[in-house]
């Protein structure tokens, strides 16, 4: 029998939502890249819309504080509103748990929910609680950008070089729980219009950098001694820990100069590869054997 | 430990969300009714936005057809979008899923959530799916209204006649599974500007009607003769059963006798009360001694 757990996520997604449409009416962009794109009111701006959960034992555990476990919620619905060049407006919050939880416990999450809401700037505008056996939250969130700098993921070129913000690896220590969305960074490669594509790291380099590739209907070298690693970490974990929610994008070469002279943050940049013909295999440079992207 | 058996859901959310703001920038009415309103990108209309969540041993069983649970899934948040006078015109989809799950039983499901969508108009945009111990679907909802046409829980007076659409009671007999959200009579209602208030029935009226009161600033009296009952079905089941998913409204006396005329639907239409001056206790007529609403 064809389950979730010998079919893998992506082909069950794909399975799943393989009729539905990915351009209807005020939909203008649906499922495929970190948001869905709306047609907003008006023609300046469109609105971008996401769903995401989290469940206790996979993406938190019993020992974390209700704090973080909120901040977590929401901030990984801020970091893929960010990715698509978007502000986020509006967030509505489903909480299953046990009816054994402590109000205690759940008025830390909610709090957590609140420390986002408050440092991103969008509302917290409804709620459902259900009973279920395990805690799990999922969060919708609404976000707005304005009409032409949408960032999709299939945006990119052959010859555009790969840029990747912070250093990858090792979420697990701690990061996991108190990462900061890359909203400013995002607004202003939107606003320069300096990406042709862009996403957030939420599997990790090796999972996202192919998803981004193929919907730009490119193949891409990837640089592996340039890569930013988490102090203490491993190469294997930059490209496989997943939830470094750093921004991966692609730049024209021309564009590339400019940015990296231009970026005014204090986050890191790296340039990681570069976008080539969909003709071309995936290459890892130097071609060291290291395999990762073959095991998945 | 104060927890979500002892304390009770409505308590519970109070609890959680009495810090977010109920009107905040773009949000017009937050937290405490159907959906959220948002100001859209126009003057003209506003956004609703909404989630609602159903699991797998509470509502709805292992042995229940995938397509009938994936229908439910989005109708009742259709359902909630048509209550506050709004069309639907997004969904994003959260599935929590075991990983023993057959792949052939979530795309019935999602076949499920296709046929509203198709019957209701919208685009599922969006989905996450993650692996739980228990299939918990959680969806969230984007609608739009006339801006000048929401219809709030609020907005009764004393004075105003209570209506419901349909008969109430005995969902669990397959209605549940089934229902059509009253889209098109809530748009009627809204259009001609009919209703004061207006809320669907998810709960049973017993606990559904004190909730539009309450935010009405009014108390009521109901007629327990007139509820109209669904054939085989007690009163008892009529205002407790819950997942009735029928309109309750109030509207002044003068609107109440052009509606009752001017009714364009084969829906039954019934008027089951009338709100009063908070400061009276709520009444069922005749005082029967039925104490449903003082057991809750």
């Amino acid at each position: 029998m064809n389950t979730l757990s010998n079919a893998g996520e992506d082909s069950i997604i794909q399975t799943l939502t393989a009729r539905w449409p990915r351009c209807s009416g005020r939909m203008l962009h649906g499922v495929g890249d970190d948001c869905a794109v709306l047609s907003g009111g008006s023609t300046k701006s469109v609105l971008l819309f996401k769903t995401d959960a989290i469940a206790e034992g996979s993406h938190f555990l019993p020992t974390h504080p209700g704090l973080k476990i909120g901040w977590k919620a929401a901030a990984r619905c801020v970091s893929d509103i960010a990715a698509m060049g978007g502000k986020p407006l509006s967030a509505v919050v489903t909480l299953a748990t046990p009816q054994t939880t402590s109000v205690r416990r759940l008025d830390s999450i909610y709090r957590g929910l609140e420390s986002c809401a408050d440092a991103y700037s969008f509302t917290l505008s409804g709620g459902e609680t259900i009973a279920s056996q395990q805690l799990i939250l999922s969060i919708a969130m609404l976000g707005e950008a304005p009409q032409n700098r949408v960032l999709l993921r299939s945006g990119g070129a052959p010859g555009d070089h790969l840029w990747v913000t912070g250093k990858l690896g090792g979420s697990l220590r701690g990061k996991h729980l108190t990462f900061r969305p890359r909203l400013d960074e995002a607004l202003w490669l939107a606003h320069g219009q300096l990406a042709t594509a862009m996403m957030d790291l939420s599997d990790g380099l090796a999972s996202d950098l192919p998803r981004l590739a193929k919907a730009s209907r490119c193949s891409f070298d990837l640089f592996l001694e340039t890569i930013p690693i988490t102090r203490g970490c491993s190469l294997e974990h930059a490209l496989g820990d997943g939830e470094d929610f750093e921004l991966l994008f692609a730049c024209s070469p021309k564009a590339s100069s400019r940015l990296a002279a231009a970026w005014p943050f204090r986050t890191e940049l790296t340039r990681v590869g570069v976008l080539t013909s969909p003709k071309k295999a995936p290459t890892l440079l130097p071609t060291c054997g290291f395999d990762h992207f073959k095991k998945r």
